[in-house]
């Protein structure tokens, strides 16, 4: 029997919406960044910095995915940038039709740059595509250096690594963290990934981020 | 038509499994606890004193799961303790099989109590059973003390959450943390939850956890 090369990829039901998100996006010239991390890395208080000390420059929107309440999205909101909420229910990921439903909610028109927080999880968010630009991965310092070798699909995939919390490697350092360990294995899974030591509470680093972050506009 | 109330629970294939291990780990009179947190929370540094600090009075066998390395295996292995280590190969979380399998490994017959410790993920590993006497949450104080209200079901289903890395709290209080919120709000989903303040870094607390478990010994 002959072997047919049907020379097409068949899209499951993630992959159909998360290219709708990407047309969706690509129409409005949105460059959009799903962002990843354990629960309690900062993903929520990097984006709260953020969205306030580029408020003159950059106009940001936030889709934040969460199990259940909305803590997350009144915390953006305070800022006055619009975030809608998405709550899985349980679920340990967005999925990218929860997100192309957020989408619609978004007033793309009048923004720069999207960004999609994650539920807290290091390990499912990393296999379900939503349509983004790129992944940014969070790493806290509190979580250790081993992160990147143990938990690699997300290193792997992501276009930046912020490793926040480098306010508690200051003086006393009552942390143990390897920094550049941290660097060597990221890049050993991914050559090109950008990675921007920040605080998000102190504000150290964060301008390097914002940098990067300016250059995505399109 | 009328109501037919089988009046069985039809187990799946994981409720099988930790139905096993649970006969298994009662025949031996060995309790056996899944310990479950975000990576990095301090899972295996908790362990690792445990074990050490116990040494002369509660022998410990530890089951790993990690989604590849074996690294926590090794540090386990280091206090002489027993260790297998179980590789999800990118799974979010232990099964019941994987741990019957494990169980097989170990000396069953020379120690006093078993740990399981779970992929690090807050969300996934609360909905599969393993066949455990109790699950033991584990928070780090650099994760924000939002998390009971953000990730219910696993504060829900313990009978022990250890607040860890509280030496990040002393002095120059490095790090926002109200642990009187989290007691009430752990507290809220599940009023029976043993809740112990520590330090795996310090020992500061860490009595408390110890004198708990040594009363888990059959």
């Amino acid at each position: 029997m002959a072997k047919v090369d049907i020379g097409k990829k068949i899209l499951n039901a993630n992959e159909t919406y998360a290219l709708r998100n990407r047309e969706l996006l690509a129409r409005h010239k949105r460059p959009c960044f799903n962002i990843i991390s354990s629960p309690g890395s900062g993903k929520t208080t990097i984006l709260v910095r953020t969205i306030s000390d580029l408020a003159d420059r950059v106009r940001i929107g936030v889709i934040e995915g969460d199990i259940q309440t909305d803590i997350d999205a009144e915390r953006i909101r305070a800022t006055r940038a619009p975030a809608v909420q998405i709550n899985t229910e349980g679920a340990c990921h967005l999925s990218a039709a929860q997100v192309n439903h957020a989408l619609e909610k978004l007033p793309l028109e009048r923004l720069d740059i999207v960004f999609i927080e994650n539920v807290g999880n290091l390990v499912c968010p990393s296999a379900f595509e939503l349509g983004e630009d790129g992944k940014v991965v969070v790493l806290s310092v509190a979580e250790g250096d081993d992160k990147p070798v143990k938990y690699p699909a997300i290193f792997a995939k992501s276009q930046v690594l912020l490793v926040n919390k480098i306010d508690l490697l200051a003086g006393g350092a009552q942390v143990d963290f390897d920094l550049d360990r941290v660097r060597a294995d990221a890049r050993r899974l991914n050559k090109g990934i950008e990675i921007f030591p920040v605080s998000a509470k102190t504000g150290e680093g964060m301008q390097n981020w914002y940098d990067w972050l300016a250059g995505q506009v399109r």
